[in-house]
C-alpha cells in the first residue's frame, strides 16, 4: 500500500533503547507510582464537626489503607496512601518541626505512617517549597533538611512538594535542594514535584533534563478535576509536549499528569474507561484520588482492571505518543513488552473518539501505519473486554473499529515469534 | 429571622399574573414542545452505505415513532418527531419546491409524516432563513410562501428555522417573513427560530420582544454536545440574561436552550438528571436528540419522569431563575401550580452543586428566603425519588441537603391551605 493514500499517520521511531537523559538516582519509581491520595476528592476539608467523614484525619488514611488491601488494589499494585496539602498546623513547633493538626492527627503521623506500613503499603506526605503551602499552612523554605528529616522520622516513602508562595524562577535552585535533602536523610522516598506547572504558569520554559534529573515525577498541567473536558485538556497538553516530554521520562522519572479520579462524580463508565487508557498509554502515575468506601463495582473493575494496569506498569518504561488525530479520532501507541531478542516489541493502542456530537465513529487502523513490521505477525486483545482475542493481525492487514464519542478502544499488539 | 445574616439569595418577585409581552398567537406551544429531534446524535450522517442504521432517512424517524409510542415517552408527553438539516436534496426540483433525498427518502416526505400522525405523534421539519442551510443543503431565502405550503402540504406540525448563509442583520425582517408564510398557510405549525443565537453571535442585541411575538421559540446559545461544561455553559448563559428572557417566555414562546442529550454518551446518570432539572426549571422545550432503540433503563426513567415532566410543562408557564450562587451551589426556583385562590402558588426548586472537585456540599436552604411564605406551608417532595415526601415546611423553617458535585437535587414545595 503506498502511504499517504489515506489516513495519515505520523509514524513513531521505535525507540526502545537507553533513555537519553540521566534520571533522578534513588532507584525508586521505577514504574509509575501507583497509589491514592486525598487531594481531589478531599481537598482541604478540615471540618472535623459536621464533615467528619470526608475531613483530612488520620483515621481517614487509615481507612483507605484498609480499602486498599481489602478491595484488592494492593494486589493490583497500588501502594501509596499520600497525604495532600492540610494535614499540618499552621504553625511549626517549638523545635522548628512540622507537625500535624492535633485535632485530626490525635496520635501523630508517624503512628499513621505505621499503621499504612502495617498493611505493607507505603505513606507518602506533601510539603511546599514556598513560605506557606497551597491553603495557607506551614510552607517548607529555609527548612527542607528538617523538614525532610521529620519525614524521615516519621518513615514516609514519597514527598509531594507544591510550589505555592514562592517565584518559580527561583524554583532551578529549591527544588533540587529540596530533593537533596531527601536524599541527605538516607530514607528511600519518592519525590514528586510541581515544578514545571508552576514555571509554565509565568512563562518560564522549563528544564526537563534538570527536572528529571531531580525528581521522580512531576506535574506540568493545572489540577485535575471531575469534568471530562478538564481532563482532556490535560491529555491534549502532554500530547502537544510529547516530544520533549518522551525523552526525559522512562524508569525513574515520570510526567504526571495529576490523579486518576475515576469512581467520583461526574464520568460515565466510558469517560472513567477513557481516562484509564490515557493514564496506561502515557505511563502516568496511577494515585487515585477518590473514595474507596463507597465506589462502584464498574469504577471498581476500571482501577483494577490488569491488563490496562500492566501497559502503565511496563517494565521498558516508554511513554506514549499520540501519532493521530483524524476526524476528532485520537489514536496513541506505546512500546511495550513482551520484546523478541530481535528487539522488536509489542505495543499498546488507544483509538479515542474525542467527538462530542453523533454517533460511533468507523476508522480503519492499518498495522503497518502504526509501526508493526513483524512478519509474523501480533495479536490483537481487547484490554477492556478481559484481554479476549481480536486477532493475529500481519503487517499488511487492517482493523475496523466503531468508537463511540468520548469513548475508547484499548488494545494490545502482542508480538509473535512462531 | 434577619434577612442578610445567612446565605443572600435574590428573590424573586411572584410573577403569576400576565405576561408582558404579545406573544405569537397561533395557539400552539402552549407548554414547551416535547419531542424528539435528530441533529445531536445523529448530525448530518448521510452514510447509506457504511452507515445506515445512524444515517438521516425515513426509517430512522418512523423508527423513532416507534419507540416513543411503544416504550411510553408519547404518554409521557413527548409528541414531536423532527428532522434536522440533511433531509433535502441539495437544489429544488423542477416546480422550485424543496424535496427529500430520494435515496434516503424513498417514499417522500409525506408518506413519513403520515406514518408520524398514524402514531399519534406530530412531524417537525427543518428549514433555513438564508441561501444554504448550515450543511450546504438547498436554502429558503427567497422561498419562504412555497416551502411553507410545502410543509403544510405534506402535514407538517413543526418547522425550525435554522440562521446559516445570510446576514444576522436581516433577521429582523427574514423570519417574521418566514413567519408570516407559515401562518399564511392555514395549517397549525410551530415555528421554532435561532434568530437570537446568530445575532448575538455577531453582537446585535436581539429585540426578544419581537421574537417573542414571531416564533414559539428560539435558541440562544452554541449547539449542544455531550459535554457537561458545554451542557453548563448553557444554562449559565440563560441565568446571565434571565431578567429578560423571563420577561419574555410564556404560553407559546419559549426560550429554546437547544436539545436535551440524555441517553447519548458521556454524562453520567447524575448529569443526566442535572440536565433533565434543569430543563424543567427553565421552562425549556424537552426535545430529546438520542437513540431510543438504544437506550438504558436509567436513562429512559430520567426522560420519563413524571414529576419532573410536570414542572415542565406546568401551566403557568412561567419560567424559572437562578436565585443564588454560593460556594458553587447554584439554586433555582420557578413558581408552578397549584395556586391558591388568594395568588399564593407552589415553587420547584433546583440546588445544584456546580463544583467539580471535592465531597457532597451541604446546605441549608431557609424556605423563607425561597419566597415562600404561606402561613399554612408547604409540602416538600423529591421529584428524582419517585417525589417522595421530604416533610411538611413552614417559612420559619429549613432544609439541610447534601448535594454531591455536579448532581443535583430538585423538589417541589406544594402550597397547602389547611
Amino acid at each position: 500500500m503506498v502511504p499517504g493514500t489515506r489516513m495519515t499517520l505520523v509514524l513513531t521511531s521505535v525507540l526502545l533503547l537507553i533513555l537519553e537523559v540521566q534520571c533522578l538516582d534513588n532507584g525508586l519509581a521505577r514504574t509509575p507510582p501507583m497509589g491514592w491520595l486525598t487531594w481531589t476528592r478531599f481537598l482541604c476539608n478540615v471540618d472535623i464537626i459536621n464533615d467528619y467523614d470526608n475531613a483530612i484525619t488520620g483515621e481517614l488514611l487509615m481507612q483507605m489503607a484498609d480499602r486498599m488491601v481489602y478491595d484488592g488494589y494492593k494486589d493490583a499494585g497500588y501502594e501509596y496512601v499520600i497525604v495532600d496539602d492540610c494535614w499540618s498546623y499552621f504553625s511549626r513547633d517549638s523545635a522548628g518541626k512540622l507537625f500535624p493538626h492535633p485535632h485530626r492527627f490525635p496520635r501523630g503521623m508517624k503512628y499513621v505512617a505505621d499503621y499504612v506500613h502495617s498493611k505493607g503499603l507505603k505513606f507518602g506526605i506533601y510539603a511546599d517549597v514556598g513560605t506557606q503551602t497551597c491553603d495557607g499552612y506551614a510552607g517548607s523554605l529555609g527548612n527542607y533538611s528538617v523538614d525532610a528529616q521529620t519525614f524521615a522520622d516519621w518513615g514516609v516513602d514519597y514527598v509531594k512538594v507544591d510550589g505555592c508562595n514562592v517565584d518559580p524562577a527561583k524554583m532551578d535552585k529549591l527544588y533540587p535542594e529540596f530533593g537533596e535533602a531527601i536524599l541527605a536523610t538516607g530514607r528511600p522516598m519518592v519525590y514528586s514535584c510541581e515544578w514545571p506547572l508552576y514555571q509554565l504558569s509565568v512563562g518560564i520554559e522549563p528544564n526537563y533534563t534538570r527536572i528529571a534529573a531531580t525528581c521522580n515525577l512531576w506535574r506540568n498541567y493545572a489540577d485535575i478535576t471531575y469534568a471530562w473536558n478538564q481532563i482532556y485538556s490535560t491529555v491534549e497538553f502532554q500530547a502537544r509536549h510529547q516530544d520533549i516530554l518522551t525523552k526525559v521520562s522512562g524508569p525513574g522519572a515520570w510526567t504526571d499528569p495529576d490523579m486518576v479520579v475515576i469512581g467520583n462524580y461526574g464520568l460515565d463508565v466510558a469517560l472513567q474507561r477513557t481516562h484509564m487508557a490515557y493514564w496506561a498509554i502515557m505511563a502516568s502515575p496511577l494515585l487515585m484520588s477518590n473514595d474507596l468506601r463507597h465506589i462502584s463495582e464498574e469504577s471498581k473493575a476500571i482501577l483494577l482492571n490488569k491488563h490496562v494496569i500492566a501497559v502503565n506498569q511496563d517494565k521498558l518504561g516508554i511513554m506514549g505518543k499520540r501519532i493521530s488525530k483524524v476526524k476528532g479520532v485520537d489514536m496513541w501507541s506505546r512500546w511495550i513488552g513482551p520484546r523478541l531478542p530481535n528487539g522488536k516489541a509489542s505495543m499498546a493502542v488507544v483509538v479515542h473518539n474525542s467527538n462530542l456530537q453523533g454517533s460511533p465513529m468507523k476508522t480503519v487502523i492499518f498495522i503497518s501505519d502504526l509501526g508493526l513490521d513483524n512478519p509474523r505477525g501480533y495479536v490483537l486483545s481487547d484490554l477492556f473486554n478481559n484481554n479476549a482475542t481480536i486477532g493475529l493481525f500481519y503487517p499488511g492487514m487492517n482493523l475496523t473499529v466503531a468508537v463511540p464519542p468520548m469513548d475508547v478502544l484499548m488494545f494490545k499488539a502482542t508480538i509473535t515469534d512462531r
